[in-house]
């Protein structure tokens, strides 16, 4: 379902003026809606850990971001959202490839959002990362 | 309880020559043990989000990498010990100062090692986020 | 996928003689395979919470449960395998219904196996909880 | 610090009355106060896994009574609380003897209190399982 809160000159314009950390990681928005996201991470030796593949870390960032464009997608740019909690479980190493975040909304309420996030290399079908995540919106 | 598995001087290789993660994000292990670490995050403007406070991200690299100290202070140099799942929940928003996390096992088992983090902010005393992990640990 | 580690009567067997807890909650084991199940838990005022509703530790029990019908149809048999850790989202109140949950392992590793669980009242769409899990299991 | 919001006789009326499932269980609220809980679940073979240890959901169900118990120790009688998430690390098998839990709020907000809960076996050291969760309150 396409987001009817959040126009894609929208997002580009937050992510350009407001989130930096999007730069450092070259997340590129692939697709978002109303309660979803497709963004992909471009590998990158810089998010590696010794072996090669993508880090824990660079991987939560991609969830993290996921969720919060997923939650702009739902609810419209709004700043004050913040990350609660997040779970992630490491299922697989990934291949040396970009990283794919699908996130959808599996709660939206009108104080919590609650998201899943499945990453996978591209071209690879089993999932590399499981993510579950909450997000606290203030009251509109 | 120091380290009878890890020396000051084997970590410092390990980091120097294993772990570019580590300086991007300039990490300063300032004291580990047997299955503890304390970890400082020095301020950096590149690590925040909107706002200027550190990014979750951010602190969720600083567990990680606890964890990991943590780990090899308790068996050893295992370049092959992985996280498998961590779960981070965020408090409050730090000040606007290097953060602290202090990692400690609570479960040193034989395959499995369960660690929980308390990060704050240099200078406050309540917690700005608390994280749990397992890491899992290959047959010595 | 079917599963060629388990057969109905031998899961039976287990459930009769081993797992008294299920007899309590009067869980329906309504289909399984390799690394999937699909559990009922019957609608029961015991296992209500004030509103009428069923408990969260009701919902958490059925996940566990479903996690370990789901682990034995992908390995067969094995007493030893146990919960390591799990993670729980409440989403919404159920229905005063009987609560379905659906299992998938989203990792079926050597000695972890990690699985979701999505549990829903029966007749509702929308999910009611989200669970992930991890299983430790013995070197077969 | 004791609870100025929740008198030991509020609370034994609110369990009388709303919380049938405490009976079950039997839990003992050995002391609380404005955000901390100690509660005792006497050991009662009907709790156990095969093997005798007392099973992971009978442990799920006392950590999040705990986080109840302190909740209301720090807000007073909330009908209206909710559990969000909970996230349960089992550590290690309890002795056959009574759990212990003692629970202490990390956070207490406005609208979300999140809390960590370590429960060990009566009489040991150690700790059998390791909970956070968190817990949405209605506007005030």
């Amino acid at each position: 379902m396409p987001s009817d809160k959040l126009s894609r000159a929208e997002l580009d314009h937050i992510l350009n003026t407001d989130a930096p950390f999007s730069v450092h990681y070259g997340f590129v928005v692939e697709d978002f809606g109303s309660g979803s996201a497709t963004i992909r991470l471009p590998y990158d030796a810089r998010h590696t850990r010794p072996g090669g593949t993508i880090s824990g870390p660079a991987m939560f960032a991609l969830a993290d971001f996921g969720m919060y464009i997923a939650v702009m997608g739902a609810i419209g740019p709004v700043a004050l959202a913040v990350t609660t909690n997040m779970t992630i479980d490491f299922l697989r190493k990934p291949a040396d490839r970009d990283l794919i975040a699908d996130v959808s909304l599996i709660k939206q309420g009108k104080r919590l959002m609650v998201g899943r996030v499945e990453i996978h290399a591209d071209g690879e079908d089993d999932l590399c990362a499981h993510v579950t995540g909450t997000y606290s919106v203030p009251p509109q």
